[in-house]
């Protein structure tokens, strides 16, 4: 057993993150992590299965998050309502993480293998949250369709929001987001 | 210089699908590939920078004719017209390769870092379409939702297309797809 170490998750993490943008992904190792951080690499490998898992750690709880609230939502609630009312939601998550979500994503975008990573963890998200919506009754193609509309939304309000210099806040950029593809798909 | 072998290309895709199929994408060689094709492995190098390629090497053909029809579209057509022209066609073109594109998915399903690959090449094409709108005066964000809209609904045609018993064709698939997400956007 280790040394309790306070926030010593939250510390790699850092440290991770720090490293990868000064010297690359590839080029960072787990031993480095733990010295920066100041722990073993013992007490790494207790929080991350590897260093690819420090990026991609946070898609589980998103996940959980926009499944609860699609799960939740009003049963007059159109689909695509349920949906925005769940990429919001994680949306207002991510508002507090704005400079980590920034660094990260920079990070991921040098890598190929990290960018295929993070479109198969969307790709899951938009799945996930296509099987909730049947779950509350809408047939299997509307499902589909609205589930990848909101990822589709999502992601690309996500990099309005990480490149934007007027620092509107996240849920307000998935809100227009939404009413552009809105208004694209009728046509204007 | 090695002898002419006619319609060498096809016949290393068509041997290397069998092989992948029947042993898994791993499990299968070049040396293989080439043996079952009745070729040399130089043969296969001239035509495959490697086995992987031999799945994605369409992948620039179809750019190229969604762009095209992009960017071919009448100046009055919306956004979305002009890229469900786009998708349409490419569904026309992969409508004559069924068998082709049927095993072809179920060797990428049955692969993580396969289904990452065509996942980014996805991401790229929605790229490519939504530079090609952008070209055409139409507003950046405008353009990606477009673009990202015309390819979840071509991901989805498609699986519609694999999975079918019915034999509706492809294009059809995608026009029913398409209508589909303008009344799930619409809050039906």
């Amino acid at each position: 057993m280790g040394r309790w170490e306070p926030n010593a998750r939250g510390r790699l993490e850092r440290a991770a993150l720090e490293l990868y943008s000064e010297r690359g992904f590839e080029q960072t190792t787990v031993a480095e992590i733990a010295k920066r951080a100041g722990l073993t690499e013992r007490t790494f490998f207790r929080h991350f299965a590897d260093k690819r898992e420090v990026l991609f750690w946070g898609a589980g709880s998103l996940q959980d998050l926009l499944v609860g609230t699609v799960a939740s939502a009003p049963d007059s609630a159109a689909p695509i309502d349920a949906v925005a009312a769940a990429i919001e939601a994680a949306g207002a998550l991510l508002q507090e993480r704005r400079d980590y979500a920034r660094q990260r994503q920079a990070v991921i975008a040098a890598n190929v293998e990290l960018q295929e990573r993070e479109l198969i963890k969307l790709a899951s998200l938009a799945s996930a949250i296509a099987g909730t919506l049947r779950q509350r009754g809408v047939r299997d193609l509307a499902a589909s369709l609205t589930a990848e509309a909101g990822i589709a939304v999502f992601r690309i309000a996500f990099e309005r929001w990480i490149n934007e210099t007027s620092q509107r806040d996240f849920p307000q950029l998935i809100r227009e987001s939404l009413d552009e593809l809105k208004a694209v798909t009728a046509g204007k």
